[in-house]
């Protein structure tokens, strides 16, 4: 019945892209950005309130969910979807990423991954036909291949061994996946910040043949100009009427730039983890509303927001939920931090289906530029 | 422009109550309970959310909002009300439970408490004249007199000191306090567990003359007997037309049977704590989410229930949210058991209104002491 997955493009504006991908569990408008509901929750927010928020699609972690409830868990529980009361399309990532990052004890092998859980210590053996059989578990739209990241810098001959070994594994998840109905499997370029080995690694990818394309290796360690030159490499090579992810990215200035120079996905912890710890995005930039700056101004965040959350409470109040360490200030924060972002997606969609692209970036990066309104 | 306090007693059924309080924010219906909005906000819902699960009233404390952000600050932010963003009838208690049970290096003297900040140290006073004076700074709709309370067991002469020193204090507050527009005063009776003491408190309450009456000085640790009891004692001697208030209770069987006994209204942290705890207050009693027998149990906690978090989520994620300390688990959770204490609250002012009260109280104790659905 669902629809399989696909991806049309509606409009470009100069590299910029403006498309829409269809899966099982509904459509997605791009360039789109996912929260990251990391264990089956974006964190702080309902999924009604996520979905208020301008949410088509959220990323979920497959090495959290592996570690805890358990993929098997979830199936016998209806899936991802069912688990998390989100009818709507999800991304999960490999679980790779977060074997590098989070735990202990790691051995990478050509045949796969083993680390020791971080929750329990326990050993867990990660194989790309593994991760794919978790995803396939969770009833993923979007299933990401298992690839190895290296922090940035690294050695030549490491991020050349490892983006090898990422293109075999994409390979075999190529094969492991076999096409489950309606959902999408994507690659993903490796090769760090060297562009003979992203080529490499894209080309490969090509060869393979995937439903998308993710950049990955990237938001790092690296400076900003290093990530967008490898977004200007490996862009052109990449299929056009094939969706392109740049996996874990970004500031709100990044993914502009990113969207400026063809991406179409993105997704990253930074609205939610920044709304945890007070920290507000807005069109006036960010604002730290620990500042005592905010202590007692009776303004709201952004009178002209269409978010209530960023209108309907004062600065001071905000200041206090956060100098309180109040549930509520999170929540506020998350809701004002990630309603900004699809705000901002939803910009760019429109100014690129209206060939205004250029000047929607010129403006929107030069109220950031201004800075804050000034204290009362 | 706005409505004076005033209270209406609408039905009895046997000594059970139902009545509606009218403040300048709007009307309250009563037996009502009210959720603890500690630091101005109750912890973990949006306002909105609170008012969504039937609440009519909420209590502030004067305590916490007079360390952080300071009465001062909120009163030249709009009082209360503007600042939470709650336009509904507040009672703000007067400060004195918390000092007792939080601060350092009190002193009690006639004139005033005296009492370092648990938040950074500071020397605070807090006299009867004061209590009331942060009280209007903020704009409550109802408040407490400054009153000591002690835990118990206690001696007879110290429950006699603190009882008489209550009662003065009433005195100097309905002084100061001088009739603010429209808001109401309410005495606080003292005394512990000695029926004489608690004779000559509410005797000498009425005599001063009070908006209400509350009983201060129970759920402090005695047993739930000498708490039914002592209502038992005192309702009898508070005027019919005046609302009764029973600080800091309870459970929910403390409420139905403080209710049976002639209260009209509560406070109490548990339903928000227990909720931020993984406990679940529902029809079938409390359950706690914690344990390992949710894990797998695709059922909701309450099918029937009219609270969307008690319906739309597995006991399994609830199990899996709580496991994984997310804040939604904490938030769902507070939802339901807020949702839940309204409701019994409603099914009270229905029941007394039909004249079914005791067959409501034996239908949900009956229900409670069947315990929760089996396992799967």
């Amino acid at each position: 019945m669902a629809a399989p997955f696909s991806f049309r493009l509606i409009a470009t504006d100069g590299i910029a892209r403006r498309g829409e991908i269809t899966t099982p569990h509904g459509r997605v408008a791009t360039p789109a950005f996912m929260p990251c509901g990391t264990q089956a929750t974006v964190k702080g927010l309902a999924p009604d309130a996520v979905r208020a928020a301008g949410t088509d699609i959220l990323l979920a972690n497959t090495y959290h969910l592996t570690l805890r409830p358990g993929a098997e868990r979830i199936a016998a529980l209806g899936g991802l979807h069912a688990f998390m009361n989100w009818p709507h399309p999800i991304l999960t990532d490999s679980g790779g990423f977060q074997v590098m990052s989070l735990s202990e004890l790691r051995k990478v092998e050509e045949r796969a991954v083993t680390f020791r859980s971080h929750l329990d210590g326990a050993t867990v053996e990660l194989s790309p036909e593994r991760a794919i059989e978790i995803q396939n578990l969770l009833g993923s739209d979007i299933v990401m291949q298992l690839d190895e990241c290296l922090k940035l810098p690294a050695p030549r001959a490491e991020l050349e061994r490892a983006m090898r070994l990422s293109l075999a594994w994409a390979e075999r998840s190529k094969r492991a996946f076999a096409g489950r109905a309606g959902a999408a499997l994507f690659g993903i370029v490796q090769g760090g910040d060297d562009p003979a080995l992203r080529g490499q690694s894209a080309r490969g990818l090509l060869d393979i043949g995937f439903d998308g394309y993710a950049i990955g290796g990237l938001a790092v360690g690296e400076p900003q100009d290093v990530m967008l030159r490898t977004i200007e490499e490996v862009a052109p090579i990449l299929p056009t009427e094939r969706p392109r992810y740049l996996m874990g990215v970004g500031t709100p200035e990044d993914i502009v730039e990113a969207v400026a120079r063809g991406i179409d996905m993105f997704d990253c912890v930074l609205p939610t983890r920044n709304g945890r710890h007070g920290l507000a995005f807005t069109r006036f930039g960010p604002i730290n509303l620990k500042n005592a700056r905010h202590a007692a101004d009776p303004r709201p965040l952004d009178e002209a927001s269409a978010c209530p959350a960023a209108r309907d409470y004062s600065r001071a109040y905000l200041h206090h939920l956060v100098k309180a360490n109040e549930m509520l200030g999170a929540i506020l924060l998350t809701t004002v931090n990630l309603a900004y972002y699809q705000e901002l997606m939803q910009g760019m969609r429109a100014a690129i289906e209206a060939g205004q692209f250029d000047r929607y970036r010129q403006e929107i990066k030069e109220r950031w530029s201004k800075g804050d309104i000034p204290p009362v």
